[in-house]
């Protein structure tokens, strides 16, 4: 394996997913007037497409109180924050560690976002990882921004299909198995009923609390995560690997707290950074490595520089390659008939010839364009003028070097006139 | 000579300058209080210093008039239109042609700017190109750049230290040479009777044509150009060749009538234009064109497309390659020991070896960090796990890839377990 090479096989197979045709389920079929019913995953839909029209209600009827406002943000941080510092980096990356205390604290917080249990959140997302692109993936960005947004969890997925990945690690985890077990009470508790309650015994505002810091903020964390699954997979460069669809957007970055250098991210996943720059927006390793301060967070994982900046190097490497494919470059060397040096000397003054380092450049045409002059090329014919063009006479730039490889006809075995090989 | 490959010589030797003992010259003596008045070119210093001087008198004394002020900018951009489409590009390098009533006109306009007959100005030129950096390029940048912009100019040159241009096309045009010989009567004419009788004349302001048109236009015109032999070896970018010093720079550009893209001037000075770039700032250019279109200028040189394309990439990737050079990118392949497929097998338990497309690693160290985690890296120790590692099981990132390279501690013998080699 030579240091620099790429693979440029697209890799979109998932070995594990041949599909039985025992294992019949409703997603082999396509949707149809009759069956869309059987398709649709109710609970999800009824979770996803409810709480927009209820939040649309509230925000129509009713005024929102400041004070309810302030909270609703700063609930959507917390609980936006549960997620990518929780679900994302924590548990399914396992990028640093935290205290249990702090931990606790973690599966509050990303309960209130109503995004399934963490379990749940991982497995998807590590088979995410695992089988990037493909049919294995359960949100496939290959088949569209809609459906890596939120089609997936609308519609039944089929089990067989989409790939496994290890979560042994969150099996064995006592506090993770607990919250997934008891799931829709940490959800109905988190997402809903305590929102509202802060608001409610707070400064009163009971149904300002359900409509705006339950529900319109529940809605607004959605969407923010569901585009790193969505818009994180279309907008933007890759920096670091193109072989699949993940990039870098600064936008993204903006909406979702800082997961929008994706690219970055399914290069280096057990990276606690999502962003490397400064000036990049990543709030959520800001808010990690501010925690890692106080001992909070720990064992904060970071891809040795040197190798993020190898990925980088490739990558440019491999645009810098395609667009050396767009140029004509002269004829390569090992196409090219070889003469020796009394042959060149011999057909040279009929075809113009100038043997330049070994190479025989036919000049015809380039004679009254050389800048040097005519009549210089011309005395140069069927001689070997490698020292006049490196500088003898005048050190030709490499644009001329560039010129003279589109005038190759042939090669002079030996490289040239050796001395010690001249006749008399 | 490899398509890509680029000569590191720095190339800043002037093969015709070798100093005869016999032609002292006072510039082979240092500067001293003593002799400073015999290295001093007077004409060119009395010019030079007095013209500051005397604008500077005229703008504290006198109020400049609008159609003055006009008329000055005007004839600014005549004049030093006359330098950088007369004497650079068309007379110097001949980049395009044009009709005889038209050079006529060029030939009036640029003996306005007052810096040498054509001839004189060209032969300097041409040897800049040809010997650019060196002893023999009269404006040799290396100097420093008060030598480059003015300080040639003040003192006296050594004429055998001067590289030699041909310039026997200039000889054998007669209106160049009628220029050359009545040099001093066009100079004083067009650059300071000529400005001032258009404003005595045309709205009584002989003073203001004097101060202002005549003697402040053209300390003006004068500092531009000499910005291009200045400015333009020091500020900027090298996208085409960074063996010698011109660079591009749009401000180089702002102040030079366009001739601010000296990095592509020097790469492809017989090409009529200085900026490529649709969006760069090259007036001369503009005019040029504009003038193609009625056929007063004809036979515009322009370096193919594709060769100014190659310059570009040649240089990204020498920029390219010196990041490389940064990074470690592990053991080269021709520097590790090599082990029979048997060998690997036996020594793989005890030193935790895998080897992947021919080469061993040693994933001792990285075990625990495996991002697919531990036990899948145990039970790969001594076997041929390539088609694993590339989709087999996981389809590795480029990331993934360059990280094993710096794990390489071997090479196995015919590159892996080949089935066609198994004993049983
Ligand atoms: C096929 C081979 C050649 C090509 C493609 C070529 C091309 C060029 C080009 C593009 C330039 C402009 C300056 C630059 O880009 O460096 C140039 C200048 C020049 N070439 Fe060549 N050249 C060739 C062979 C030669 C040879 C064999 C000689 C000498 C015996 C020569 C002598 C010169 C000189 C003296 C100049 C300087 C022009 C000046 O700036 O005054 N060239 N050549
Ligand atoms: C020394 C050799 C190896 C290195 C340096 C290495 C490195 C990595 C890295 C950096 C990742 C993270 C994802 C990525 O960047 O692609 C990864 C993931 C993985 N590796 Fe390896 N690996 C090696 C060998 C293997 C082998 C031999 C296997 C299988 C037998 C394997 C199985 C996996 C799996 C299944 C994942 C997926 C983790 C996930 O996203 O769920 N690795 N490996
Ligand atoms: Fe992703
Ligand atoms: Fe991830
Ligand atoms: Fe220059
Ligand atoms: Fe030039």
């Amino acid at each position: 394996m030579a240091a620099f090479s790429i693979s440029e096989q697209p890799a979109k197979v998932a070995p594990n997913t041949q599909t039985n045709p025992k294992n019949w389920h409703i997603r082999d079929d396509p949707i149809t007037w009759k069956n869309w019913h059987k398709h649709v995953n109710w609970i999800h839909a009824t979770l996803l497409l409810s709480t927009p029209l209820i939040a649309l209600y509230g925000l129509l009827m009713f005024e929102i109180q400041r004070k309810t406002a302030i909270w609703a943000v700063f609930y959507y941080y917390i609980t936006g924050l549960g997620i990518t510092a929780g679900h994302h980096r924590l548990w399914a990356h396992r990028a640093y560690k935290v205290s249990r205390p702090f931990e606790i604290f973690l599966i509050l917080a990303c309960s209130g976002a109503v995004e399934g249990s963490i379990r749940w959140w991982c497995k998807g997302h590590r088979a995410h990882h695992r089988w990037t692109d493909t049919d294995a993936d359960p949100y496939n960005a290959d088949k569209g921004l809609i459906y890596s947004h939120i089609g997936w969890m609308l519609l039944k997925q089929n089990p067989n299909r989409v790939g496994k990945a290890d979560i042994s690690d969150l099996n064995a985890d006592p506090l993770i198995m607990f919250q997934h077990k008891n799931y829709w009470i940490f959800a109905l508790f988190m997402g809903f009923l305590f929102p509202t309650m802060v608001a409610g015994f707070g400064w009163g505002d009971w149904r300002g609390g359900f409509f705006f810091a339950a529900v319109l903020r529940l809605v607004f964390v959605h969407h923010a995560t569901f585009c790193v699954n969505s818009l994180a997979h279309y907008l933007g460069d890759t920096p670091f690997d193109d072989r699949r669809s993940p990039r870098d957007h600064f936008i993204t970055a903006l909406l979702s707290l800082g997961e929008g250098y994706h690219n970055f991210h399914h290069e280096f996943p057990m990276d606690y950074r999502n962003a490397v720059k400064f000036y990049q927006y990543d709030p959520t390793k800001w808010l990690i490595r501010f925690l890692s301060y106080f001992g909070v967070a720990h064992h904060l994982k970071k891809f040795p520089e040197n190798e993020i900046n190898k990925s980088m190097i490739i990558m440019k490497q491999k645009k810098l390659d395609r667009e050396k494919l767009k140029l004509d470059w002269g004829k390569p060397l090992d196409k090219l008939p070889i003469y020796t040096f009394e042959q060149y000397v011999e057909y040279a003054k009929e075809n113009n010839w100038i043997c330049i380092e070994g190479v025989i450049h036919d000049v015809s045409e380039f004679i009254e364009e050389h800048p040097g002059g005519r009549s210089i090329l011309t005395a140069s014919i069927g001689k070997d003028m490698t020292a006049s063009f490196n500088g003898g006479v005048y050190d030709h730039s490499n644009a001329a070097r560039n010129l003279m490889a589109s005038l190759r006809v042939g090669i002079v075995a030996g490289g040239g006139e050796v001395e010690c090989r001249k006749t008399k």
